[in-house]
């Protein structure tokens, strides 16, 4: 018999790995990142300041940030050729499917596959970090039959991440909004799709198999898709009216109303959402889609009135990406991008100290049974 | 701060999950699926009664057999075109991400990617059982520059699949060591794949998802690959002489020797490396290779003088598939191959019992850093 410890369906509040990177700190009601509150570095730093806290342990000078971009941007380009991959998938393939497929060929790429030192890994997180916007808005653009957009060499990296899905380029204002939304969803401690990661680096299978893994997880409506599902319900709302009538419905008939509720900020809004709704107050009233804030607000509202929750980030940041002209098919393909840095960095620390996960069962079913 | 629980790295001899498929019973030393013992089964079955028994719960009557094999000859086929997509992929791409990338991308073609019931999941399965192989087989073709080898619909079930490999009808013999082969690989409890399999579903993402991560954790040399690194061994060793040396020198330099040593036969031999070894024995004398099964009797027995260890099931299944002609870089997706039956089984399981995986980890960095 394996050793008996009680038995937690869903690993419920076990413990399984130690970390240096995240902490959700229920009690405090904080995200911490290497012991930065995460909301103070997403109102003070940029998503590449992450990424060199994440990956190298420390936020980084004006020298270093820009050395960094400097690297990022000379792996902007995906492989020659490699968009035809995407040419071949059925027009049907889910944009998670073809982010996962992309992930998974990209390995035939890497010259570096066996690396499993930190200085490795870190250069390969890199590439990662760069190629895998271009899958995201490229995947998409050839799945719906438009022409493909080629990174912009001479543009920031969010900047770049943005222009590559809309086409256009977006002002310094649109760019630092998405540059936010993509801090916040970099990096949560240990969600369905981080464990994922790090199970499948364990058996010490290379980053590019552990990523094909966490976009597997995040696809699942009880991980990721969150945000679209907000967009989708507002969508369906219209009007602030016709919204507070959905919401009332939903809570009538019990239905799980998507955007509220997190298990680390209980008794206050996510901080997170509360950036993404100032970003929503300022990009409603450029675009002339005040409306769309009253509505979002007037939910907010009646959710706590009748329930007692609060937003979350998915709640405010589906309609930034909306305001910002993204397809909603993509708000959780970018949020697997953003939190690639996250990914990147756990599967780098689980090879620096490695042990196979392999748990046990409790079995159930018969025994001393004869073909 | 989460429930403490004591912290088991790797979550060794934790309790992840209830299951009724199959359990490794240390103490009786046996290998449990559904009540029966393994090592029975592949004594007196065939795969497909596996397939039955993990799948729909009870072993099959020759008429079930036969329906099944019927429902799996129809679905032999990929979806036209499908074999460019591995002409895209760069010819250095690694096996075990070939058909990473063949099971995310066939998910574009399933026409019913939302069913979570049983049924439903049971004959999203049996095209999965019944595509993988033409996947192995063919992926490796492409990626060789060697012609495709279509399946044939007249063909048994492992039949077809070790013809789609060597592109030449197996003798009945041969069949047989091939199908038993696939059963003692067919499934196994709780090994990572099969772990990583369970968090993915657990998200209520796909199945073609919840495998594409099984392949990825495959891949890993920590998990899958010791058979592969079994055959290599015995090449390098080239003769009983040449053979016993190699092993002196692994062990005088403290290198693990692949192949021996297993978590649940741990005071005899792991009974499924005795089936292949009998396998091996016949198939030597029919190809005139007595040398090969001489090095590896010499090798067993060299080890259990030496370190009291015992050849687990990789150490003769690899020498067995070097006489049936198989490349040993798809030892390992074969491995894959069979077990794709555990996992559509656990994955099935997973959505009729669901608690999302979200287990907390022991933080161990700074606090109260600002930037």
């Amino acid at each position: 018999m394996p050793e008996q410890t009680a038995y937690k369906p869903g690993l419920d509040g076990v413990i399984a790995t130690e970390t240096k990177l995240s902490y959700l700190d229920v009690d405090a009601e904080e995200i911490v990142l290497r012991g930065y509150e995460l909301i103070e570095l997403a109102e003070h730093k940029q998503y590449l300041d992450l990424v060199q806290l994440l990956l190298q342990g420390a936020l980084p000078d004006d020298e270093q940030r820009s050395s960094l971009e400097q690297e990022l941007k000379k792996e902007y380009d995906l492989p020659a050729d490699f968009f035809s991959l995407f040419s071949k998938l059925p027009k049907e393939t889910h944009p998670m499917d073809a982010l996962r497929t992309g992930i998974s060929a990209l390995a035939g790429y890497e010259k570096n596959l066996d690396g499993r030192r930190e200085d490795e890994i870190s250069k390969t997180a890199l590439r990662l970090l760069a190629k895998i916007p271009n899958i995201v808005a490229n995947s998409y653009h050839i799945l719906h039959e438009e022409a493909v957009i080629e990174p912009k060499q001479e543009l920031p990296y969010s900047t770049n991440f943005l222009y590559m899905i809309t086409g256009k380029e977006p002002t310094q204002a649109e760019a630092d909004y998405f540059d936010q939304s993509l801090m916040v969803y970099s990096e949560h401690e240990m969600p369905n799709s981080t464990f994922a990661a790090r199970v499948i680096a364990s058996t010490n299978a290379d980053i590019y198999g552990a990523l094909t893994g966490a976009v597997a997880s995040l696809k699942g409506n009880l991980h990721g898709g969150a945000n679209e599902a907000v967009m989708h319900m507002l969508l369906e709302g219209e009007t602030t009216d016709g919204f507070r009538h959905l919401l009332y419905e939903k809570l009538k008939n019990k239905e799980k109303v998507m955007g509220f509720g997190h298990r680390v900020y209980m008794k206050k809004m996510d901080p997170r959402a509360a950036l993404m709704k100032e970003a929503l107050r300022e990009l409603a009233v450029e675009r002339k889609r005040e409306d769309l804030f009253e509505m979002c607000e007037a939910g907010e509202q009646l959710m706590k009135e009748e329930k007692g929750l609060y937003p979350n980030l998915d709640y405010y940041a589906a309609p930034v990406y909306y305001l910002l002209g993204i397809p909603i098919d993509l708000y959780t393909p970018i949020f697997f991008a953003a939190r690639t840095l996250g990914l990147c960095a756990h599967v780098s620390e689980q090879y620096a100290n490695n042990k196979l996960f392999r748990p046990r069962v409790l079995y159930t079913g018969p025994r001393g049974l004869h073909p």
